[in-house]
């Protein structure tokens, strides 16, 4: 594989393991298709699915899995934790090799408008891909979820991109949209006052005036007896994970408390630590064609 | 590709383009084999080649091309600043991805054997499938080149581990062996100071006591006016890359010198990065399976 695309479709069904083997074997044996993990929560009653391959080969698949699950789920039947507006709630395209932003933007566009069209499903792009300000961001594009739908389809503010100005009377409606890979990364400090770890968090993070591309809270591990600075970095290749990592440390200073240690949630793409690593050992003029793995891959 | 090992076989060709390009065909387009690098080098009349692959796609192709060189080589006619003993001088293997060493070891004894009975060369097991602890360092064999095999290999010591106690007429003979990949890793610092960069670098290399796994030697980069601390960091599983590092600025404070920047020169290990980003970061409980790319190579 040369160019690869990652994508993480998330389906609102994670409790009928028949129904999910059904939907999840689209991405098997498929040349070009590799299914990475899959991730079903009974609470949540979704499934979260990674593949990877080359952006030709995961169109067709990813098609086929939204066929089945649009024939196998009923929204009006769901019920769930996780805030979802549809059968195929999100389907995220991540670029990792040899494939720009621009792109992965234009993958998700062509699996939005084929799948509107397929199967009558009105489709939001969000993230890199939103055609508004206000589409950015999933969380604005999903209120009042697969309920609310119905009614908030239908104002002219909230047509889909792509498919009918109406919920599909069993799948609702469906995000898709371009993004760089999350990395969850994890800072503990030898504390146990979530005041601390809050407030470093708040320095840290964007929202706050801290580093772009990084979301922080502040969260206790009980068992552990300390407190972490939970993040979600959104795009290490402008913020990279050491530089959150010291300024924690120098924040975490001014309280008179010490980072002990970090840990990484899932999956991390190679370049997120290998940037760390060159910028630690201080390494000139470093180019990931050196890394023998990323040569292999060619 | 599953399980990969790389090899690096020198042959003793680096001028004439049509003997080059013939023996290097035999890497090209063989399903499970890739081609990643090869570097002529007139002055050392030698021929470095870096092939990755699924051993039982490897070995084929390396036979082919020994063949090819064992006809288009002649030795007693060869002359060239790197020191030679066969036009296939030398044929290491390394371990890459799910391949443990003793397979690796396994794999260089087919490939020395096989090549043996085809071709009557005579072949060396060195570095890790060395029979002998004299055999271990490819310098140790390789004494007196060329021109003193014929008469050394006739020596009860040095009859070879396999193939006939003679010198291929033509051809000589050929050491071959599994061992670590090598990281040529080196440490610039701000002074000017050859004796110190000396200094520093008999700290840290092994034979005066150092780290294990590390060669090193002071070197003066003229151009920029500083020196530099050069080193072959041979087992990074073992002596990892951050902990020559730390040294280096550890022995260099003495002199009152600090470390500017760092270089890898050619190929280097994903792991050899990972580990030092997970030293730095402190990341618990990091598994390389978390590293996307790894994954992706499954």
């Amino acid at each position: 594989m040369k160019r690869i695309i990652e994508c993480v479709p998330n389906f609102s069904e994670g409790r009928d393991t028949d129904k999910i083997e059904k939907i999840v074997t689209s991405f098997r044996e498929k040349e070009g298709v590799r299914l990475l993990d899959y991730q079903r929560d009974h609470d949540h009653n979704r499934l979260v699915v990674t593949i990877v391959g080359e952006p030709g080969a995961l169109k067709p698949a990813l098609l086929e899995a939204i066929g089945t699950a649009i024939e196998l789920i009923d929204m009006r039947k769901h019920q769930g934790q996780h805030p979802r507006m549809g059968a195929i709630d999100v389907v995220p395209f991540i670029p990792i090799r040899k494939i720009t932003m621009e792109e992965a933007v234009d993958i998700s566009k062509q699996v939005a408008r084929e799948a509107s069209e397929k199967y009558e499903l009105p489709v939001f792009l969000y993230e890199e891909s939103a055609t508004q300000p206000n589409r950015k961001n999933l969380a604005s594009i999903r209120k009042g979820q697969f309920e609310g739908m119905a009614e908030k389809i239908r104002a002219p503010e909230w047509a889909p991109d792509f498919g009918p100005s109406k919920i599909h009377p069993t799948a609702g409606a469906t995000a898709v949209g371009a993004r760089m890979p999350l990395v969850a990364f994890n800072v503990n400090l030898d504390s146990d006052n979530l005041e601390i770890a809050d407030q470093i968090a708040k320095r840290v993070r964007h929202t706050n005036g801290g580093l772009p591309y990084c979301k922080a809270l502040g969260i206790a591990l009980k068992e552990r007896g300390i407190v972490q600075v939970s993040m979600n970095m959104t795009d290490y290749t402008k913020t990279a994970l050491y530089r959150s990592f010291e300024l924690i440390k120098t924040e975490a200073g001014r309280h008179g408390v010490n980072v002990v240690g970090s840990e990484i949630v899932g999956l991390v793409p190679m370049g997120a630590l290998i940037d760390t690593a060159v910028y630690y050992l201080g390494i000139e003029d470093f180019s990931i064609e050196q890394v023998l793995e990323y040569r292999i891959m060619e």
